[in-house]
């Protein structure tokens, strides 16, 4: 059984991309810019946009944290997008979601200019993937295809069966597996809430995909040997081992499944790190103008 | 057994939108106008813009039939796309494909504004049927929907497996019943020419929609009893049988596979009448401006 390590290949990305941030500034070029849009105080998105801002500082991109009150208009939200729009410092940029309920989230998606939209969430960005165009992917399913390729993961021909049909995680990913390419070209099957046989369908599979935040769902009886598993899933769960009180529990039962697999990621360590990686990857793609030109 | 006749459907669905164009009418408004471009004499297209044009006649559209040399630059097309998105009097159009080597489909597709975009190829419209907002759905995949929907085939549950992988028919279609919605909720499996395996897979289906474009591909022994089957292939083959020396033979071999299946569709008169309507029917949408106000 080899275990995938995110954590260390987003490590090796991070270094990769600060030696090209540094070869653009050193060639006269800018540095890239990320910008991030925080609406309201949940404590999930302030970790989760300072862990980029973050990111952005190890790689040396420069970052923008933008700060609204939870009860900021539409339009006010609506305006500042097209002001980072329309900015030429900004590369790219987000909108942490989720938004509040006063504010539809599709329309400030739909707002943000694809070129400048390096979560993938613009129906542009969206679309393009289907088809198999340049876009900018979003970020859970591009670093799940970045993995597979770094770990020389063999794609072709197997049977990739993904339990969950999110629109940032499993119907991205199947769409990405399935297209003619590498990593692609797997038959792919999407299993979700309504899916009456899940483990008959499991265990055929060659690659197993959890992306459906159900802790420990995938259990040893549903893994045929010699699987490739990636788990998604990161629920917060009680702990009284960690000082916090709470740990990370991945979609998969981790213990029972390792031994039965080729390969397996693990939560803490696995997806996660990838994810963050990948929006340093699309802010870089967006600062290159590699996507959209 | 029952025969999905998609033909009868269609004109059911004609006369129901020309009862429409009736009430639009007669309330003062004005009829809905698809226009559509040509370039070049390809036979297939030729054939098949006529027939949108006639099906226009028949439900009380007007219509436009626009038509370039196959020399024609890249820019006189995209002109003629920017002036027909900003015509008031154009409700929908369509550039006809294939188009000549040397202009970019897709540049001239990206050019289409989306809420002209009955044919559902632009990369907003692509996107937004993937992450199920409303759009213009393709008109195969779409005329799918609308069949096993007057039907009232159960999807729910059901596992459906799509062979073939074609932006325009196997990728939405799996997008589509994947959907948490009626019809939809599909479990779904996409095969390709990779896939290693097929029979396997169709043997496993509830749904089997077979779209890869092999005459007669889908034989008995890969049929379970009772499958709902759905033939999206009409390739001309040679025949001795009718005048023109040619027939349209679909991806099933019907008559060996008819006598198991709980329905399937017919080639020709199954799902090729279904997607001539369905661009009626997003032309009207258009026109009734319902997808993008």
């Amino acid at each position: 059984m080899i275990l995938i390590d995110g954590k260390e290949t987003a490590t090796k990305i991070k270094l990769e991309i600060a030696e090209e941030v540094k070869k653009i500034i050193a060639s006269g070029g800018k540095k890239p810019h990320l910008a991030a849009v925080l609406v309201g105080t949940d404590g999930g998105s302030e970790t989760y946009v300072n862990y980029k801002v973050k990111d952005c500082e190890q790689v040396g991109f420069g970052s923008s944290l933008i700060r609204f009150d939870e009860n900021i208009s539409e339009q006010v939200l609506l305006d500042k997008v097209k002001e980072l729009n329309e900015d030429p410092e900004i590369d790219g940029f987000i909108v942490q979601l989720p938004l509040p309920d006063h504010i539809a989230e599709s329309k400030v998606i739909e707002a943000i200019d694809p070129s400048k939209d390096v979560d993938g969430f613009h129906p542009v960005n969206a679309g393009r993937l289907m088809i198999g165009m340049p876009c900018f992917q979003s970020a859970t399913p591009a670093g799940i295809v970045e993995l597979i390729d770094r770990y020389n993961i063999e794609t072709s021909g197997k049977h990739c069966v993904i339990i969950g049909r999110s629109n940032i995680v499993g119907k991205p990913i199947a769409s990405l597996l399935a297209q003619k390419r590498s990593p692609g070209n797997c038959t792919v099957t999407v299993c979700h809430s309504r899916t009456t046989n899940i483990k008959e369908l499991t265990l055929q599979a060659d690659i197993i995909i959890a992306a459906m935040g159900y802790p420990g769902f995938l259990t040893e009886d549903m893994v045929p040997e010699g699987a490739v598993i990636i788990d998604v899933g990161t629920t917060r769960v009680k702990s009284d081992q960690t000082k916090s009180g709470f740990k990370l529990k991945g979609d998969v039962d981790f213990e029972a499944v390792a031994p039965k697999c080729s390969y397996i990621t693990p939560v803490p360590g696995g997806i996660g790190p990838m994810t963050r990686v990948s929006l340093l990857l699309n802010t870089l793609k967006a600062a290159k103008k590699e996507v959209y030109s």
